[in-house]
């Protein structure tokens, strides 16, 4: 694609995508080990360039597939990142998407070479800024780029979106219990809730419809399943 | 910055931002005519490409300060657009800003060959999508690019955010009455407040500090003044 723009030297451009799921209700983000430099042998967020023919959405959805073996899956975009000096090679401004899927459906289908990392964020009700990120043994991931500072900002649209807006429900499977989805939000948002007054507000919500059948194989009394009433959203809806 | 990756094609990167003002209680974004291909004659976003050594950030302050003559004023991240044939010359990838200013100060400082133009929300509470941009005449304008569908994503995050950042400070002078903030909120959320509770609301907040002066030179009871009593926020803080 030859043009006049093309004779002047333009930053580079990248997504990169976290990956957010819930496991042993806390929040994880896939992360791949990087097997050359910048950063070799560091954690980083599956990322890919921008493709000339690529919108920011497909190169989003063309990363989860090919690094992480998913589709189909929430994905949104979140803030693009654009400091000087986040890529030692070149000038690189990246893209940041944020996906969000629930634990078993990464579990079947996770490829290898990845980690699914605790997000440990510094403290309660932070806005943006970096998180910690822990491997499957506890001790702190070594992370390349400006990658946790990615991770932060991710967690921050989380918690900012959830009350209004229904994205908890990805990260449950198609039926839930009211008590399923009152873990998610005490996850993302580090509190607890009163149970009856959650499961009052969540019902007047609408988002919910009951599926008039109960949980199987569970050694309680099994609760009443609900699914998401409305279409899924998505990022690729939204303009891009 | 000669590198192994500048040997692969990759797409061009802009900034473009709708700098938004209240006139007459409408929102109001401000345009410029374009002078050369594509879209020559059209009216376009302020904006511009970014440089190697340009911060996104720092791509939109230059740009309000050289093609509107506005600096210091409130800016802050929107979208980043990357739709394949939202440029003719070359891919172009656009990462999308939003400002707010209070029109006295706009009136004072705007560049010649801009226009103000009326943003017209086709229908209250959409979400996103394409606005109409009305001439000082009352007329459509021919509007070049996607950026229309770039004004439209800067009214809905404004929307979105107004009832809980406080933002709509930015669209008013230092010192304010309340009826002058609840004229904000009606004319972005496009819905009429009781005065009583949107009073008692915003008083609750605790984000305004009363001035202890009046209003002077009005033919009415002057009002009470008052101010923001935070520090402003600024999308330069947020990571980038």
């Amino acid at each position: 694609m030859a043009n006049d723009l093309d004779r002047f030297p333009h930053p580079h451009l990248t997504v990169d995508v976290v990956l957010l799921t819930l496991r042993d209700g806390v929040l994880h983000t896939v992360l791949v080990r990087r097997d050359q430099a910048p950063y070799a042998g560091r954690w980083v967020l599956p990322g890919g360039f921008v493709h000339l023919k690529d919108t920011l959405d497909a190169a989003a959805a063309r990363v989860l597939e090919t690094k992480v073996g998913l589709r189909q899956v929430f994905v949104e975009q979140l803030y693009t990142f654009g400091t000087l000096d986040r890529d030692p090679r070149a000038r690189v401004v990246s893209v940041g998407y944020y996906a969000l899927v629930h634990e078993r459906l990464l579990a079947a289908v996770v490829a290898p070479g990845l980690v699914n990392a605790r997000v440990v964020v510094p403290w309660a009700g932070e806005r943006g800024g970096k998180v910690a990120l822990h491997g499957p043994d506890g001790a702190r991931l070594s992370i390349g780029f400006d990658h946790e500072t990615i991770v932060g900002m991710a967690v921050q649209r989380l918690r900012g979106k959830i009350d209004y807006a229904p994205v908890g429900f990805e990260l449950l499977p198609r039926d839930f219990t009211l008590a399923d989805l009152q873990r998610v939000h005490e996850a993302v948002l580090d509190r607890r809730f009163n149970k009856d007054s959650f499961r009052r507000r969540l019902l007047a919500s609408g988002q919910l419809r009951a599926t008039g059948r109960r949980e199987i194989d569970v050694g309680h009394r099994p609760a009443e399943l609900y699914r998401f009433s409305r279409e899924r959203t998505s990022g690729a809806q939204r303009g891009n």
